[in-house]
């Protein structure tokens, strides 16, 4: 048996849904998820579901084909189909700040995370011990307040060379270079350390505390050229009182950061993701 | 145009959508929202859609008709479809607390709860006045422990005069009559003061405080024979502390209470509530 | 039997705790809670107890004089000391929106809101049967958009001929004149229809909405001349998806400002806030 | 410098504060917090407190003997007072669950979390891996249905001779003998799966999702000889849906299981629990 999960947005109109599910079953899909979503202010239509295929004779590429020939060309969708059988290829950015990193690969480790992550990439050769505990190759390239071009040539060879599919920025403490970004436009996911768009930039917590607040956040989301302003994928907050110094909201917010980055890595790899206008749809 | 909400459930099977969406569109219903839950344990299909149908030569009689003799049949489905214009009628049953009460009546009267609200009734005299503030007719059942055979049938008389869709029991404190649950299956909402299963029966707020747990909870579920064991609509829950008192918890939990029988009573009139095996399937 | 609530600041030295808590004893008091924070950045002492004085030789004149020409002239204390029988006089400010007013009214007839409330103030009519129904005066002062100086004196002259301790405002529309907010300072507490300071100023909901955020919030603060940034009571949030649109904003909103404006007011009520470099300790 | 933290509990009367506070301030201490309770019902004082002794004079000896025989005696207090300087050693007892071990040697390993561990213990061989990879002495003691008296006492052997000072069951997957509870009393913590007193037992989300709850939680406790039933420390929970079979409620508590066991342990190690009546008091 094969799972089909299918993402789909188009302009709205009549009658998407009833050509889609029909489309599949035909085709000897049988559907056991779907959900969609309609922007109103745009007219945009937004779905995914997943199809169980059973039988040896189901052709993914015979079917991709012929549903882009039918469906996709009368809607004019843009539209992604992928196996479950696939394991998306992840590359880890890291610095310093080792909580992230241990949180990602323990849940790696035990199986809850479905991806390969052929290497840790960082500016600093500190984590290197922990991706050796892990047994993961790690590579370290230097440089100090800018990244050089040789640098960002680096990198990019090493991601293209393992044909990652996304980026996880795990407290990466380095602006990403563009040609980075657009070439893995809505696949590099940062955590940023505050409830955005509240304290955008550096140093989140110092602002927080300065300002008063009651609660702070976490953020996960892709990253864009303008910094610390990409779709918003998963949030959460936790309680600080008067009583936190700043040093005490660094380490509750560690927990959030950890978490939040987790779940923003999962939503992605289980393809509930879709990006429109610099807002994500996020399907359940 | 005529917005029509449809509750299916059925034994799963392949094309399910498909049936249903293609008979919509081919009746030239434009379908705004569908979700859809399969339980695996049992093989049950469930599904809420909706659907828009403009023009004046959309029937309801005759759609439903078609529909039965059609897909309903094919698939054994047991089913509903509600028209948006219809305003459900709503009982309110108190005693003597009042925050439930005064929450209900200032979301109705803000026009947030799109209901009729035909009377409020109590088996005790105290909140007339506040039935009086909000204009509402307000009628006093006494009874002591047991609710007598006279007093049941009354409230039944009432009930049925008014044509009372669903019973909403804001801290009403009295066992509700078998004849009422079966006649009100699956269409009496209520709201128990802890974080069911946990602390199930009376005094929840003394239980807590004695097991010393760090949260406490309210939940609201349809009214089953056996006691705060009906299904589940919503619960939410609320930290407390070892300084928490009892008369702390009650003044917290008022304000869980409120709100999570609020979602409960939203989530019925919405039709985003379905009921199998003693669980709810809340559709978003 | 008297109870006492004390709070004081001061230049954080040692031995001030011991100063304080012999003396109430001395003084046959006895200390039913003490809490205290120390803002070590700024060198600040801050703390609140609550003393119970039996016997009918309790003078709080004498007490407080006693007070201040030992402990508080020693230690320099900035303090205040309230008995618990005097009922605070509160002024509620409203436009058109009713769900906080209803929220608050709801809590004050059933007892949870320990206070008077002589009259509520509005630049609109509209919610005059509301404080009708609740049987407390209403008051009517009408402008456009900016509050005239006929207007501003009237205002002026209500709550002083009322003696009004503090002023709610529970959703008003209208930017509160400075000379107001320098006659009540850290006295007039607002409702904030966002998690501050993401979404400072008019139209949150619309903000949150095109930023895409995955979680809203509410903040109750004081008021002070730089608008929305006031010292923070009180924060809570709830979260949102894609699906939701500003409309449903609004409405989840709704339940969060309610409940986030009645936490404010209560810890004000209950003396447990203390402002300092335009950010609040809240005691437990 | 030397940091003294200081809990206390006696029966409850006048003067007890005014009393430790004055001792500490004749002591040339500086408190830097001071934290009480009353148990209103069995009128029982608790109280935490943080002292800082400047100067090399300050024997902590000499201290502790002289507050014994003054206030301690007096009020006829239980207590007991720990130098910031001693790190707790703590044994981690594992079976095959992974999550937990893995986020507490994240946690340890970055510093975070203020302990020694000079061993992890487990009835499975399974984990050794880990403990080689964090470099901690990992011991197997293997055992089938019920742990033998030869077991039992290899175990005690074990945390005799390493003088640990508490014990964390981190999904350890066993019952703990008896011997071991009364040598270890509210030195051992333990993660359920549930949200107590809901779903005691095996299986808790199993039971969950038969009740269909909306929420599920965590809860870490002292163990006692009676199942699930010892003093609560900390619990938090998170939202389900119908939507969310067994395995999807195993995977969403795996991450609160981690958060609300690593704040339980923190909780034990700062000294800010105490137990009475089978309750804690938590401190702030």
């Amino acid at each position: 048996m094969t799972k089909i999960t299918t993402l789909i947005h188009c302009k709205d109109t009549s009658g998407i849904i009833a050509s889609v599910t029909s489309f599949i079953h035909k085709n000897h899909g049988n559907i056991v998820y779907i959900d969609q979503h309609v922007d109103r202010q745009n007219g945009i239509f937004f779905m995914r579901s997943e199809s169980e295929f059973s039988g040896d004779n189901f052709e993914l590429v015979k079917f991709k084909s012929e549903f882009k020939s039918s469906i996709a060309q009368i809607y004019k969708m843009k539209w992604h189909m992928h196996s479950d059988d696939y394991r998306p290829k992840m590359a880890i950015f890291v610095s310093k700040y080792d909580h992230c990193l241990y949180d990602i690969l323990g849940r790696y480790n035990s199986g809850e995370l479905k991806v390969d992550i052929p290497f840790i990439l960082s500016n600093h050769p500190d984590l290197k011990p922990i991706a050796d505990a892990f047994k993961i190759p790690f590579h370290h390239i230097a440089y100090t307040k800018e990244i050089s071009e040789a640098a960002q040539k680096k990198q990019l060879e090493l991601l293209e060379e393992h044909q990652i599919d996304f980026i996880v920025l795990a407290r990466y403490m380095q602006i990403v270079p563009n040609t980075l970004i657009e070439r893995y436009q809505n696949k590099i996911i940062n955590i940023h350390h505050s409830f955005l768009p509240a304290f955008v930039g550096a140093k989140p917590y110092h602002s927080a505390y300065k300002r008063g607040v009651k609660i702070i956040g976490a953020t996960s989301h892709y990253v864009t050229e303008e910094l610390d302003a990409g779709p918003i994928i998963e949030q959460d907050v936790t309680r600080v009182t008067h009583a936190h110094s700043i040093e005490d909201m660094v380490a509750k917010g560690r927990d959030l950061e950890k978490i939040v980055l987790a779940r923003g890595i999962k939503l992605h790899v289980d393809r509930k993701t879709m990006v429109y206008n610099n807002k994500t749809i996020i399907f359940s």
